[in-house]
């Protein structure tokens, strides 16, 4: 799946979430997502909200798999490990590079950097675990 | 802090959320969170989101470390591990309940297991670790 | 499998690394397994190594997916977090407490507290997952 | 520290461990570190043990950690999150190579990638969380 097949897929699925995530580039390396923050994932003082750090890690790895199976692949989160390492940019996007570790029958095992826009050093880093459905 | 000293924390440090979560009993085994899940937690099918799942868990034992160590303390989140077990009950409340299992002078470390109102078997299981704030 | 069946599947299985194992308890609620503290488990100072916590951790919860599987089921640990939270106690055996928190067609979910002997205090806790094998 | 000073600190304070490890790159990107591998690492088959593919991990980031510190900062391995996706190469050494995501005055956070020497492919990838002593 390519970036608009990625995005309608999003807007089919996740009609409430769909918003708030552009696809900027998927390839062999992997995936970059952007996170158009907004009101509603802020906390006060303007800093993004743990769980949508973490909403973001989760769909840029599961997009990325779905970049490789195509849109009937039903995958599930079964586990995710993140770190929190600085503080985000003020209202600021976010965005997430997350590279494929394994694509496996059964498993798949992704990892996520995530920094603000406009800055090189990472607020986050997760790695997330997928079951895939059989066939 | 009690549970009455902690809904008044809530209100005031995370108006946004405050609404989303009850502490049904907090004592020294630990703490008992309700989510009180609303359209905006779910997913297509009723299923409860994973970023909800993640906040639940967070917010559970964060406000077990506050009733510990009172509402100066500014706690941050520096590490979550969470395994997604089971798929929530559609459109039901979800309850936590978190044990602290390290309260140290930079660390605090516990862990959380959550399940949907009325069964027994946990849909996720969560361990998080805060930074906490030199006085 | 009960005591002398799991005990007999380590030898058998493990040859290496079975007599620093020894169970104590298996039952409904979970497994005890404690670690037979020697020079070998043991950095400068008599600490016991961070890499020997993490195998007491594995073996507790592996033995206890076996215990409801039986000896077929050659399961393999995908994922583990670990905690390490306070220093063990010198050249002290320590004790694992295990418990079974999912038990599926493809994946086992298990967590563990460990203690030195002798006192109450966790050293460190560990969730780790198990990929079963099809039948 | 370099590689001469990594390894003498390596002997100094780890002599049991000290000759399993060889670190062959430490630059600003990075280390590499090699585990040679020997009969006291392998499980029946062949396969690098677990507790084994950890030690590596940790030992990896820990020097990368020390290469910035210097000899002086005893820092203690707090979280570590580690998936196994693939099983070693038999009788095999296995190649870490880890980078360092934060250098914080109390916490240090970086993650590893292990593949089997002569192949690409992962066997496993962890993240790790270090407690930094006060100066």
């Amino acid at each position: 799946m390519d970036i608009p097949a990625l995005r309608a897929f999003l807007i089919e699925a996740f009609p409430q979430v769909a918003q708030d995530f552009t696809v900027e580039r998927v390839d062999d390396a992997g995936i970059r997502v952007r996170m158009n923050v907004g009101e509603r994932h802020l906390r006060p003082g303007g800093t993004v909200s743990g769980p949508s750090i973490f909403a973001l890690a989760d769909v840029g790895v599961y997009l990325l798999i779905l970049s490789r199976l195509g849109p009937v692949a039903l995958a599930v989160t079964t586990n995710c490990s993140i770190d929190f390492m600085r503080k985000p940019a003020a209202a600021t996007d976010l965005v997430a590079e997350a590279r494929l570790l394994k694509l496996g029958r059964v498993l798949a095992v992704g990892d996520v950097l995530i920094h603000s826009e406009g800055t090189e050093v990472p607020v986050a880093r997760a790695s997330l675990t997928y079951s895939i459905p059989p066939r």
